[in-house]
């Protein structure tokens, strides 16, 4: 199943494409798409269900408890920002108020000068892990995020990174959400960005260094992830920071990125 | 006022402190007390209310959306850990599935040698804030915050400190939530934390680096603070990892804690 959220932002109903890729409504049966709604999912026929029309589509998952990231997943992408190569995963948070639907606006902060992109494979925890040994079995869904981050304050403002990755509009989510059974293996997929029709972000979810279901036994050892937590695996390379000379996001321009089998987001740039 | 959670775990109900200092229920009043009944809360006498008896306290702030950390806040803390003095804050967040009551059980996690303890000076946010140049009229509450740390996964794991910071159980909150008008200033008090009786942490906020309406105004440059939204504000020296020899928690171990005018945790230190 591909499952959506759609209409006006912050009240998001459920979805699901049908056959064509239809949007049909899902309020008469789930409340949302989160982390209860997606582990109690019951059988559905998405041809059964009303069409909801040409929507809005809002971020894929609702009411995310905690934005886990992992930093430095393809070996390529840490060469490319001069880090080493990590041995194990690197783990931050970006705050859940950054996250934005798959075509809204991306808002550069007052002041920025180094608003870069950051292609990346996310998927949602759909039952609890604590020190799980089978990763697997807690990912309810997988998707698109663009881990949206301003280099200046992530790395000349003292300490961690977490003030360069928490603006607002900066994790826009889907544009669907795709269960497991439906995606299958989250390898081998191609990932790429475009900024204004120019290739930036070329690369293929092989070259991941730590894979989906390691990286939820991983956290699970430093932390409870709860249903509805969203995890995010890294971008490879090509963002702006490891261009030479360097090139951030302006207003004005388009994003335009996707995975193979999740879909593709269009984001419009905007000053604040 | 001084408001309380109380009840079992992942159940409490909303309490009020009335003038004996003894809980008295005010679920027909709120429904709990977080960043949305915070905002509206009515005019209470508590002596008006029932009685909740004598009662396990939880975390005094519920439905906690993020928890945002400052690092480094007092400048001889930052010496005893052999870091700079910050020019400006240090933020990190830790994961809101830490936060437990204030004289619940720390767990030490499976294979913890260095878990370590940081009493903290904690707030709530009461309304949204975002590039605000009033931070006071923000804050909801104050309260006690002990920002436990295991320094091995903060430092030797690679990378950021969200790693050591986010076990279950590592952000006891309480016992009570203290609004501003009750509390006056946050500055000037005592600050303390002892282990199985002897004195680790003995300072004053007045040694805070950045204070709390600061920090809220400088946050807010960087992220959304939605109510409900809990910030911590750094620990003055004293910790662990600053002792010569250092020194960790061991199960079997009580950490006390307090802040004048803020109340006291008294925490028991368990095996996993």
């Amino acid at each position: 199943m591909k499952f959506v959220r759609w209409g006006e932002a912050g009240a998001e109903k459920p979805g699901v494409l049908d056959a064509d890729g239809k949007v049909r409504d899902l309020s008469g049966v789930v409340a949302d798409i989160d982390g209860t709604t997606l582990a109690t999912m019951p059988e559905i026929t998405p041809e059964t269900l009303p069409l909801a029309g040409d929507v809005r589509l809002g971020p894929c998952v609702g009411s995310v408890g905690k934005l886990v990231c992992v930093g430095l997943n393809y070996a390529d992408h840490a060469a490319e920002g001069g880090w080493d190569v990590p041995t194990e995963p690197v783990l931050f948070m970006k705050a859940t108020t950054s996250i934005s639907g798959p075509n809204d606006p991306v808002i550069l902060p007052p002041g920025s000068e180094k608003t870069d992109w950051e292609a990346e494979l996310a998927f949602v925890i759909g039952t609890r892990a604590k020190n799980t040994t089978d990763g697997a079995a807690h990912i309810a869904g997988y998707f698109i995020l663009n881990d949206i981050s301003e280099r200046a304050w992530q790395q000349e403002h003292g300490g961690q990174w977490t003030k360069g990755k928490s603006h607002d509009t900066f994790a826009p989510m889907g544009p669907w959400l795709v269960t497991p059974d439906e995606l299958g293996a989250p390898t081998g997929r191609a990932i790429w960005l475009e900024v204004d029709g120019k290739r930036m972000q070329d690369g293929t979810t092989d070259t991941m260094i730590f894979k989906p279901d390691f990286i939820v036994e991983y956290i699970s050892r430093f932390m409870t992830l709860e249903p509805g937590d969203v995890v995010t695996t890294g971008t490879p390379p090509g963002v702006g920071l490891g261009k030479s000379p360097q090139v951030f996001l302006r207003a004005g321009q388009e994003m335009r990125l996707g995975i193979d089998g999740l879909g593709e987001q269009r984001l419009p740039v905007q000053g604040a």
